[in-house]
């Protein structure tokens, strides 16, 4: 196999490729001043299965180039192309709320299927679609930062209590909780308009007796961690920790964490920032050499990936 | 038909569908902080022809967003799903020119051919490929605004000398200039590096009779036009006037064009820009008509475009 990364994701390929004694070859993506793209691949992929790594944060500016390069590798007679994409995007919208909306989540699930022949992915942003293969068209792999995560607490904050930012986090961050032996608690959050949103904090003893660590998958605008840093502090608890999975921080949503009274900030490496400090190389890994496709034909694949999905 | 246009397309497609006598519908294109996009689209699509309209200027951005649009007006019961797009974009890159590139010009063609039933566009430029049929899966239509380039200049400059910048454009200039009844030359261009070129200015009595008109079909970066007007000063010409169909400019092209000496920049209305005077809105409207999306059935028009499109 050669991992092939898109911008920003050199590093993590390469690790990843060092995990599996695999090659990492960078892809030229050349932007031209009309707003173009210009993907020329590496050499030596005749014969070989291909991996691009992309995180899609920015998911519109990537697509594109992402079917070019795909496209490209076939003719250039690569075996099966498949996409490492450790920050998704796109599956919030998974149903038309309002009339004529783009159920997006599912158009994006398509164009990417179309494109390639699998996925590996960490922690996708489900909420309604219950499995990624009721989405892709394709072998879909979701790979669990949970465990990495429960690591990071018992090595870096033995005293936290975790905290869920909503009701939707309870299954979650209870079972990091679980994992990790510290207790937990879930903000009620209530969202009013777009960016606006009103969070309470439950009476709790445990809270004030530990360092409150606030748990949430995506950190987009930071709105709903930076109430629940403001609301947690009136409450009179430490300075809160802010532990997320994907640190997608748009404008200026990280400095508005640390403005807030954020104690710390730490992210995994799914979305290049230098809060990154849980790295995903080795669960990607694992779940690309449990794809096995040096090993497996065509058909065998999609029984082996019909087995690990779930 | 309803026309629904994407950025900055409303003033043109209203037009357009002034010219048909049909409606034009807003669609609204949300971007979140993330770089996703919200596509919702007008009501009322059930069992009607749809006709987006978008300039293919930064492609990249455009590209899911439309393709979302027009799954999701299928979706919504649309009968058939076409695309207008002015300036089409994608198509200079039609072979492989280095090991390992993509050829996009294919490759989006193909993309948009999966989205949109038919295509129309104004001028598009090709090189290698001889009709926009060779490259696209779906009736394509390319409209010509030489007619109304020559309308332009029988107006505005009775006295042009018109120039094509390089050996390419000669038979477009040429069957311009004979159109316009105006004499005309070709410069000679010479490429070094990415963005240098050299260009010389043919000995000419005709030139130093009239006002220089260079033409041509993009101005990206503008170099191209740039030395062409520095060295038909540095020839001793009036200043000379550029007419361009697509205003890409990119950057400062256009900035650069006026600190060059130009005396007046003119382009059609394929890329909005305040330098557009010629509409094409006429021209595109007639193509659409053309097609006779409401009379003929799916067959029919396949037929029907054939006939048309060379």
């Amino acid at each position: 196999m050669i991992l092939i990364p898109f911008t920003g994701m050199a590093p993590l390929a390469e690790e990843i490729a060092e995990y599996l004694g695999v090659e990492s070859r960078p892809v030229d993506w050349h932007h031209f001043p009309d707003g173009e793209s210009l993907v020329t691949l590496p050499e030596g992929l005749s014969g070989a299965d291909v991996a691009f790594v992309a995180t899609l944060r920015d998911p519109d500016r990537l697509a594109l180039p992402l079917r070019f390069a795909a496209v490209t590798a076939r003719e250039l007679g690569a075996r099966r192309v498949g996409l490492v994409a450790p920050y998704l995007g796109y599956m919030r919208q998974d149903r038309r709320f309002r009339t004529g909306q783009s159920v997006s989540a599912r158009l994006f699930a398509d164009f990417l299927g179309e494109s390639f022949d699998w996925l590996v992915t960490v922690d996708p942003h489900l909420h309604r679609i219950a499995r990624l293969e009721d989405v892709f068209p394709v072998p879909a792999i979701r790979v669990a930062t949970a465990p990495l995560i429960v690591d990071w607490i018992r090595k870096n904050v033995p005293d936290a209590v975790l905290l869920g930012p909503d009701s939707e986090s309870q299954q979650w961050v209870g079972e990091v909780a679980r994992l990790a032996d510290r207790p937990y608690e879930v903000l009620a959050k209530r969202r009013i308009g777009d960016r606006a949103v009103e969070i309470s904090v439950p009476e709790s003893t445990a809270l004030h007796r530990g360092t409150p660590a606030i748990l949430d998958d995506i950190a987009s605008s930071g709105r709903t961690m930076v109430r629940a840093i403001e609301r947690l502090l009136a409450a009179g608890t430490r300075r809160p920790l802010c532990l997320i999975i994907h640190g997608i921080f748009a404008g200026r949503a990280f400095e508005d964490l640390a403005a807030a009274g954020a104690q710390r900030v730490v992210t995994t490496d799914t979305v290049p920032h230098p809060t990154n400090e849980i790295g995903t190389a080795g669960v990607i890994a694992r779940a690309i050499s449990e794809l096995d496709l040096s090993a497996t034909g065509t058909g065998s694949l999609q029984d082996l990936l019909g087995k690990k999905s779930d």
